[in-house]
């Protein structure tokens, strides 16, 4: 219930269109109505110039297909994770520009990308085992418009190789570091940038490793100042974090 | 030394007014002169505009005050976190200018603030057992040069009391946010806002808490897009990335 | 034999439609049937209300018709839950009237549905993957004589959508909020209501979730007064207690 | 505003003794009221007959002291949990009326008791270490206006015990069952009643029971069905629950 | 090394026919090699009367077979558990006296069995997905000429159905408790009995049950005093040790 | 209720002398009622010869003092474990011939000892630290009747210690092992004696130790066969388990 | 950057050669520069003989040839572990060479075997289940030029099979000590030898072992000093470390 | 009794020095001396190539004292660990040669240090904090002989630090990295050198870092080939090995 709304019906009660009742039910239940929350989630979408997302992971091809035509209709812009190759051949057999990004496991379909940003986001990985999370990520970011760039290979046991890419990493407005294992990458990385480094902390490894509690009690246990994290093999949360920091570097944040 | 003291010290060499071996010993000089490391650690404050930060926690009144006496000598603005009350009288008897945030456990010494950022970080504090994690959160920030606006007592059992701060919250460049028990506060506020949250979990609680561990696994699991996640009770964590993102959005990330 | 039955029975004896032996017989029955394999508690339902329930998840089919045979015998009503489309086959084969509600994992039995009561059960559902656990909690209570009204996919990182369900939450006697991921939701629920509030975690999620350890120890933390908490994915257990909660407000408890 | 007072301005404005504007004004008023909150308070207070209550645990008997006075000055009955005796001490001074229940570790505050409902909550209690916690949610029911029976020292060690107060439990609107150690009541309890059963791990034990986990995964994995749980030592919440309930059992749920 | 035997080296060596580093080696190894483990191994098997057992679980079917084979030549009796049913096939077609017994997970070679201990071992088994870890306690039991009763599906959800087995249960010498989901059997058991109890948790259940280690908790935090427990799923070690305890009771122990 | 009780019950019903509710009630309770469970527990008392034992861990002296009392009264035997030094001296104040074992925390107290059973309860200590557990268990276990001897700070880093107490352990009847740390001497215990073996982990150890964790999975895990385990430094649970199974070895189980 | 190019830079800075920010830059930069890790990584290739590892796991057939043809052509001695029989039947087709250790999962590939150091590497197994691990270790340790003695299946709960290969244990250099379940071998081992001891616990057990979760805690908390432990199912880690220790007692270390 | 004087012994016999009964009693010497509460395990020196180590934690003083005693009487070399200033002080009082090394809580005592291996074992700390449990590690391999580096406060949080050490660290025959927090600087300095690295995780840290299971679980799945890790401060642990080691550099091993 809008201002404008608000009035008509304090005048239509007092003109005895309405019952007393009936206006106070709806300043009631106001709280909701009077906060415009799908207005608000415009708002969210103008500034953020993105959609939702579409979570593969549990629906059926068909289910997500569905919620990608209707989100597309609208938006123009759709990303969907965690997909299966069945997802894939389902939603590239309806949509013509659907691409499968098979490493990240995710699928992009837009018809004309997103004007990028001038911040470069800079996605590290540990390992090659790390990759398909460390994609997520930059695929991620990449469609919500800000340039990537990919370090990869680039774990603690052999540290040089790392700083064999550190001018790239400096030069970064926003740090994603994806390692498995120890996790110890982020700590390394958050000691030589002065730049918001978002860990994560994936599920490789084995033994102790215990699905990727080794990694993630690493990173937030970090002796390096001002490090933030994930949930374990979450590539799109970091991606999509690292936007909404980049879009602020951008000035429009 | 600023960047911009860095800059006047190099036209001045130029200039003649300051010989080769004086500005050499400059960049080499100090924390670490043996391994000529300074120069990183110059980098870093260059651009971070702040100096390492003392954990109090575990050391002795006269150890802390020590190193913020060597800290202070070349930077001019200390920041020691996890004080005692005896942390803060050693330091308040040495320092005329220490100022001991007994909320925040904190204390602070600078002889005159940094400027303030143009953008603001809201700190969002669920309860009022959370306040000192969420003070220290806001002092970090306040001395690294960013204008904070704290929002108290906005719980999700009474989700209303947020909404009312909503205006606030959506004004923030970086939302912090606090909160023990079940830690789904930053999850409503992220999902509300557009701006990077960074949650930090608090140990407050009891029984299947666990000291803190089911906020940290409610954060990790958000369902909203985009939050981060710091370790719990490290409210000097969070204050010093969301300060890391201002920074960013100031244009001189 | 249902309290209603018995009392039918007693009745009846009292007016001489029935001899003493067999009201002493019927009341004598052996508590339980012994099948070999499962000890069939046929005295449930007068003891609680409701005869037993079949657990599917680790039975044969044939041992599941078998004893929904004898359940159905007595108490022509059966509820099995955690059925695979096997169990769902060989039930429909052996029972006419079989229902398999294919999304809840349930199949239910009956001549005739129990009369509804007059008090409404809300089953509040964070997300679609939820679905199938909160179908299992809707399922459970129209079985045993509750009307059911059903709020879906209305998670808190987009918390107006719960709220354009409100006024149906707020009408509800018992709600039950099923929840995955942070397990948010029953605290914001718990905030807006005064009525009795069942959480059911899922273990809808991945990384840091554990299995749905989040969503369990976020509901038990809750700071939402008075809400009440059942094991992970335990739909069918919320909406049997939920209905136990019904029945005392239909003043039949 | 409660309900009456929004009447009463409604009436006004129709009469013409008060302007649009500022109906509107009162209706929109604040961060809080403009969403209507306050009323859905006013709302739930009405409807559950009781204001917030304070948890003492890490708050200052004086901040203790001042919350009281602002609730005890609109609702005239306070309820404060988790008490040292200071903090006992302290409200004893400043409230005539205080009663300090030290096992419970709780002190009320009402000038009159609320009228008692017509059913009973009956409280169950394994063990005597386990009592504090019993008397916790006893104490909680009581001030909420509910009539409670204690059942004490049943543990299943000796199911005799149980079984001897059987009658007492049977006769329950609702039943609190309070257990530590391996937490096995409840399912008993759970299996011999059709009444809502909520159970509260305690966390007394040693070694394995890790302070309460051991009776709280216990209770969670009931065979008993329909039984819900609360946090370790929550009795609070289990007695807040319960008179949720039992309301619903008065016809005025 | 005897003392004798001790003196004749020293005695050697100052003869020369022996060098220092031999008597040395000699003195060193000494507290390990005086006690003839062989021998104590033999005794063992002598008192037992039982060969070792075969865990099936990660073997080849031939591999079983070989092992099977050494044994049955010495032993002429045989227990293998864990096995599948690839390892039954290729037992029965080795042996011909090869029992495979399905739902405990056993194969038993024997050419007559032993003759049976007076005492009776009673198996209770709390429900009917229980059965497998209880016919293992079982099965093994018997081989090593036990009398065994099995009281099935009596949890305690319906506790009269233990109640009616009662009789059976206190006419046991050595009774075995085993219980999946909370596990709160063999509390109610030891509670009713004064004969040693051993508890076996099972890893059935869901959500909370983690894998048998909620009934693992409540068995190891039993408030009946003398129960003792083996490993999630171990029927084997509680038919093994109830076995040894029967033979004490024998006299023969 | 007896079938002549339930056939008067149902006369007088028909006869009108009892409401139909009572007879609801009389049948809804009978399972239960039926069983007598007074008696059972007096048969328990005169098979056991020993009465209930006072945990005093969390109870006051005086508490302790009055149940002593009471249970004195019928018994003249009493067990108090876990007692602090001033349970202790208030025990002794009030009855002369308690008895404060300091290192086992016990208080025992009776006019005349049992007589000892033949058998021999050996009880294996693997450190000084464990002494307080396993004397625990040694009081235990004496006050109940049976011979014992300790067998002290024979771990398994030094394995020959305990070789040099084997024929001591080998005449055992039954063998109770205390380890903390690694808890690997139940394992090499069991597997040199074909006697009960009962381990009892403790709380002995630091770091990955978690409490006792560590012993308790590894003597849960024991590939030793027969090996049964008690809570985390239950001394008490041992030395009463190995009691009952001494009982049996006298033929007097 | 050394000092002399330190001086360098600012005199061609002095003389216009060099502008302010790249000099600023060269100083921030330095301190990874001066490093030089390429040369780093070169010393430990020629010190250790051994070039970088190929973990199969997670690696398609043909990414393993991949890389290990690259390997190969520098260095002429590859080591692929956790292979599957496809990695494996890839390799072999690839590398004439190549030979495919089943039971290790390793393949191995070598023109000529390194040289044998003197001393011997002796991997002690404790069951037929830890083989796999066992070997790996073992060829790790073989491959890498060193000499392994294998002594298999000698568990604690038969401690005379260790003590008759005790004098073999005790001949060697470095010993391996791989064991599952409750993983004491290792202590055990431990105390008998002077020697250092690599413990390497096993993923083989069930039940509350958890993953190898109750040997890696019981290795930990060993009683024997000097134990260090690698992580779960790591026999490679194992193999690796005690080939650098041979190396030392070779002098060559 | 060290190999050395054993050897001395018999040399002293073939010479004709001492008789056979008196080299006999010295070999057949009880290899534990029976304090009563503890045995001493006088033969280890033999064994082990260092005396038994006095664990101080849980002991009283007197105890200590006691131990120390029997154990210098025969080996003139003592080290107590884990010691309280109240040992310290007792220990003093009795042994004039005890030294109190107050960081590291730990005693020495010994009439004239063992002569230095030639290698170094280097201990390498992360944090300040750490330096308790470093030091532990420092002053046992100095009192077994070793020469021993400090290499502090190298974190990798600043990894310019530690590169600032590498020389000295590459220098080492052994090399021990304690480190608490997230516990990454054992991978980086595993990977910077080729000799054998022993991980020792700390209890330095809060919140997610669960007493030290983050570095422990760090340390344990290091992507740096040989590492290999003790119990969380287990400073002594680290510091024996590390001596086996260097012991076998020696030659001597």
């Amino acid at each position: 219930m809008t201002t404008t709304e608000a009035i008509k019906l304090l005048e239509k009660f007092r003109a005895g269109g309405v019952g007393r009742d009936d206006v106070l039910r709806a300043f009631q239940a106001a709280p909701v109505v009077d906060l415009g929350f799908a207005q608000v989630d415009t708002h969210r979408a103008l500034r953020k110039g993105f959609p939702e997302v579409i979570f593969g992971a549990g629906k059926t091809p068909s289910q997500v297909v569905k919620i990608a035509a209707q989100l597309f209709a609208g938006e123009k812009r759709v990303l969907v994770t965690r997909v299966t190759p069945e997802h894939a051949r389902s939603l590239r057999r309806h949509f013509k520009r659907a691409v499968y990004h098979e490493l990240a496991r995710c699928v992009t379909i837009e018809n004309k990308p997103l004007p990028k940003r001038s911040g470069t986001i800079v996605v590290v990985c540990a390992g090659t085992s790390d990759l398909p999370v460390a994609e997520e990520a930059a695929i991620t970011a990449e469609i919500m418009g800000n340039r990537v760039e990919r370090v990869t290979d680039v774990g603690v046991a052999g540290v040089h190789r790392l700083f064999g890419r550190l001018e790239t990493i400096q030069r970064a407005t926003v740090i994603i570091v994806v390692a498995g294992m120890e996790g110890a990458l982020p700590s390394v990385v958050g000691g030589l940038v002065s730049k918001p480094v978002i860990a994560v902390p994936t599920s490789v490894g084995y033994g102790a490793n215990f699905g990727g509690l080794a990694p993630l009690l690493g990173m937030l246990n970090s002796c390096a100042s001002g490090l933030t994290v994930v949930n374990i093999d979450n590539g799109f949360g970091a991606g999509y974090a690292a936007s909404q920091i980049n879009a602020l570097a951008e000035g429009g944040g």
